[in-house]
């Protein structure tokens, strides 16, 4: 079934197969414009296929990714200085966001009839498709840098995939795999197939959201696409009539490695690679993004923002996550909750807009080194020691 | 708002807070008789409190448990010998299925006011506890063995619960924390609170394999606790007329600690503690198991059984789901995959039985030394080096 692309920038088209990013540079997404979003069931959301009809693909099959809970987060208001949601990404299957793309570029794979797959990631988007493949029967090559650490590619490697350390410059592969001579569907970054899986969370959260939809949405961004993905999706449901107005999308970049919000700043009109600093938001820093300028056209249009924010908030943020909300977060997702109290900060978001926050991985499948607070007692000792904390 | 409790085995029942255990020494579950069960949104749940009429909880709060997928796992027919489904709880909140009993204890704790809650564990239910304490604003003291490593306590302590290192018997604690003197209500493994909230994997179970119920669930089991709720409920659904028959229940341990299909298998009346030995399903790991003879009484009654794995058949189950579903899961949920298998061999279980095994916890929160497959390459080869394992 012949499939097209379209270029947000320029307005070409093609069939999907045609080429991989259009003639003028800019990345291609598909066009879909579904005529209808059916909310009848009153926003019960099982999993992201009930999206099916704006997606790539015809039957799916595997771990269903998506349905994932929005949480009201009252306890972060005044912190976040807005009326505070969070869209909890990380109980998705493999733990992260990127499940909603791999399973529609292994879903069209299958139907293409395509055997292997491909990423070029060291992080969720290895593990995502490394599982993905495994569940579907097909092979999944990894692009990795040469010294990614082992215990980082233990997680990957119990779903077997060929892994490939490369030495060399790594920022090149994103580019290299585009043009490669190979019976491989890398679904990357920003490619079409992975940007359709991504409208999902998009849908699910104005579903969520209903009937109202937010204000503003606020996602880290990294190549650009998800950003582009969620710009795409609220797109989609104006034209359909299902949202009245485009919610504003806020990106958040870390200060280290913050090229779309360097452009931002600047009045950029395009973005430009930078040199990046050592970050803990490690998983997105992409200094190069292919997706960036795409991201950056979306804060623009709807009204909204990028911004970055220092290693300090990011912990902060990981901290109020996990003590107050109770939730979990690696710090590329807490990235977005420090950035919406810097956005609130500079007087763009107020405390009587609706923000839906993605966070977009679990930091379960992180380890740190900490120094746990704990205190040892004996057994006998328990109910003593108990009141001395608890009090009466 | 008084609840009422009652005794599986004598019939005894009680106020919920005036006794712990029944007189006759068995656990108390709460008595709840749904008069129906809503089927009419065909099966769309978008998380446990969907059931929320046959809990004791009003209006909780916080991130919702539940909800998970129900995987048909085709790809391990063969091995498992059955028509094989995987309900994947590691897509809970905090990676367990453990957020449903803890969901239901902290919406209690608040409802009825109480400023602590407890647990005895340095696993699952530890950070499922402390998780949900915090983001109810609930303060939460967790005991763990003394020697707890460093790493296992780094993940609860990011939810900062107040944690007591215990020398002497940690086996011990069950029964202390049950009869302590302090306002802290202790959610442990078995306890009415923690029953209630895990039936929901059993209702959310019946309702995605409608119209017909499983044949059979099958499920590890440690302290009881689950297997319990899962009976309660099927025997729930059977009464209000929502299943004809209740699914046989299969229990699986491993070897190395297998007091409840230790009972089983020498036709037993109760369950008596044993002397465990070493494996790598820790967290199932429960010699003295207080609700043993609930969980044998559950076997027996509905026809199923209590099998025990050795460690080598749990890592071949952990592999398999890893490596032909794509689902990494712990040691203990694993058990239960490897027990379908040996059930099968057994012959209690038939290749045309729908089968629902329940895999209990995420495996990346879990990390092992493993000897990664892979290649390095240099970038300038990596057409070269792909085209050689993909082949044309």
């Amino acid at each position: 079934m012949a499939r097209t692309v379209s270029c947000y920038d320029c307005g070409n088209t093609y069939a999907f197969d045609e080429r991989k990013r259009c003639a003028c540079g800019e990345p291609l997404w598909f066009e879909t414009t579904p005529d209808e979003f059916a909310w009848d069931d009153a926003g019960a959301i099982d999993d992201a296929w009930r999206y099916i009809d704006a997606l790539p693909v015809s039957n799916p099959t595997g771990v269903a990714p998506g349905g994932t809970p929005l949480v009201r987060a009252e306890r972060l208001d005044e912190y976040a200085g807005c009326t505070l949601s969070l869209k909890h990404e990380g109980q998705n299957p493999t733990g992260s966001f990127k499940d909603r793309g791999s399973a529609v570029g292994i879903g069209y794979a299958l139907e293409a009839g395509q055997a292997w797959v491909g990423t070029v990631s060291h992080g969720n988007m290895a593990l995502s498709m490394s599982a993905y493949a495994a569940g579907a029967g097909l092979d999944c090559a990894v692009f990795v840098p040469a010294d990614t650490p082992a215990e980082r590619l233990e997680l990957i490697g119990r779903h077997d995939p060929e892994i490939f350390r490369v030495e060399g410059d790594y920022g090149r592969l994103y580019a290299d795999t585009l043009s490669l001579d190979a019976p491989v569907n890398f679904v990357n970054s920003d490619t079409p197939l992975r940007v359709a899986g991504q409208k999902t969370v998009a849908y699910e959260i104005v579903e969520q959201s209903a009937p109202d939809a937010p204000d503003a949405i606020v996602l880290p961004v990294s190549s650009g696409g998800q950003a582009s993905a969620v710009w795409k999706a609220l797109r989609e449901l104006e034209t359909a009539g299902a949202i009245d107005e485009i919610p504003r999308l806020y990106f958040c970049q870390a200060a280290a490695c913050d090229p779309i919000a360097a452009a931002y700043r600047d009045d950029e009109p395009r973005v430009t690679p930078v040199t990046p600093e050592e970050t803990i938001a490690v998983s997105i820093a992409n200094a190069d993004p292919p997706s960036g300028t795409r991201a950056l056209a979306a804060a623009r249009e709807t009204g909204g923002a990028v911004v970055s924010v220092p290693d300090a908030a990011i912990r902060d943020a990981m901290d109020r996550l996990a003590t107050r909300v109770g939730l979990s977060v690696e710090p590329s997702s807490a990235v977005a909750v420090a950035g919406v109290r810097r956005l609130a900060q500079r007087g763009e978001i107020e405390p009587s807009d609706d923000v839906v926050t993605v966070l977009t991985g679990s930091g379960y499948k992180e380890r740190y080194d900490a120094d746990v607070r704990s205190r040892t007692i004996d057994l006998d000792d328990v109910e003593r020691e108990l009141a001395s904390v608890v009090g009466r």
